[in-house]
């Protein structure tokens, strides 16, 4: 996601350190401290405006949320809802998901959440989705053995892709719903764009996998 | 697929036995023998009417298949397609998916199409899916190395299912479509039951996979 560049969105997001990580290669290996717990982190790769971290973070007292967005624009939307109503088991990160083993040490993270990811529909632009080889090499190694991906999107052709690479690459399957406002689960958290997209009748997809 | 009963369809099956074969394991083998060729055989699992295997044995001279149908009052329609059409290519058998050993040897099979199987949506039939381990044993039995299995549903649990059951079973996806028919390949032979069900807009699924 994008948004248009808002002027002096870095200067806010520096006035909060405490709700936003602009160096995140600085506490790797260490973010438990950060939240003054031992709890599971769990990590949410495009976290947009932040309505699904802010969500899950209320619903979920014992589990630490990192959001992580990669444009200062769109992080400052999710660091003002934070604000707005903070939540001690959530922090946003400004950073990439291709530099993911920089922030993260091996076993870091305990679940990795990727909501309606850049499909990246050009072939050209194959890498660049994050369920591509070179990302997923990089969730393995932060993540917890027997950690979970989740994963939702409205896009067929990006969801088509992550099901034949993930199986290619290993991955077992928890959970596939190729309809999940069909018969909505209770907890799932909806994002910003999954209520826009599901108010116009897309379909919603789900798979939740880990590695063997 | 289950039809009202037809009086005397059994008799009229067995007047032609040059197109439908009533006891299959007896050519266990040899199914090559009465096709007179040394082609690919393809086999069709629940073929109903009979509509794919006919236009699958028009397109494709340089392969023999197979239809299998269970019920005698199905595999009737099937032969009068059959009759009104006759392909040198195109057999039928009465037959049960349950036995496939009994019918055919190892690798004698090149290909399996499963295409809008009964879906047995209650839990206590899960056995019954035609997706599952048991019956895909069989599967990897009778398929030659390397031997694609081709799956056309519209029944969004059974391909959910499907999907699951066949990456934990190992299989390799080498193709999955969330809809068939929004841009039609050329070489897709639709099924009666398809036609229709795209009629009302339904969605079809596809995967084609083979065992690693």
């Amino acid at each position: 996601m994008r948004l248009r560049n808002v002027t002096n969105a870095r200067k806010t997001l520096e006035e909060h350190p405490e709700l936003i990580i602009l160096e995140p290669g600085q506490h790797r290996g260490q973010w438990r401290k950060l939240f003054d717990n031992d709890n599971p982190i769990y990590l949410e790769i495009g976290m947009g405006k932040g309505q699904f971290i802010c969500g899950m973070s209320r619903r979920l007292h014992d589990i630490n949320f990192l959001g992580l967005e990669k444009y200062d624009s769109v992080a400052l939307r999710a660091l003002q809802r934070l604000m707005a109503s903070p939540c001690r088991n959530a922090m946003l990160i400004r950073g990439e998901a291709e530099n993911l083993l920089e922030y993260f040490s091996d076993s870091e993270i305990g679940r990795i959440y990727l909501n309606f990811s850049d499909p990246w529909p050009r072939k050209a632009n194959i890498k660049r989705r994050l369920t591509h080889f070179e990302f997923v090499d990089r969730y393995k190694n932060i993540l917890i053995a027997d950690g979970e991906i989740h994963l939702k999107t409205d896009n067929r052709r990006f969801f088509e892709f992550t099901l034949q690479h993930l199986n290619e690459y290993g991955m077992k399957f928890d959970h596939i719903c190729l309809d999940l406002h069909a018969q909505e689960p209770e907890d799932n958290v909806r994002t910003e764009y999954e209520e826009s997209k599901s108010a116009v009748g897309a379909l919603i997809y789900q798979l939740i996998c880990k590695f063997r």
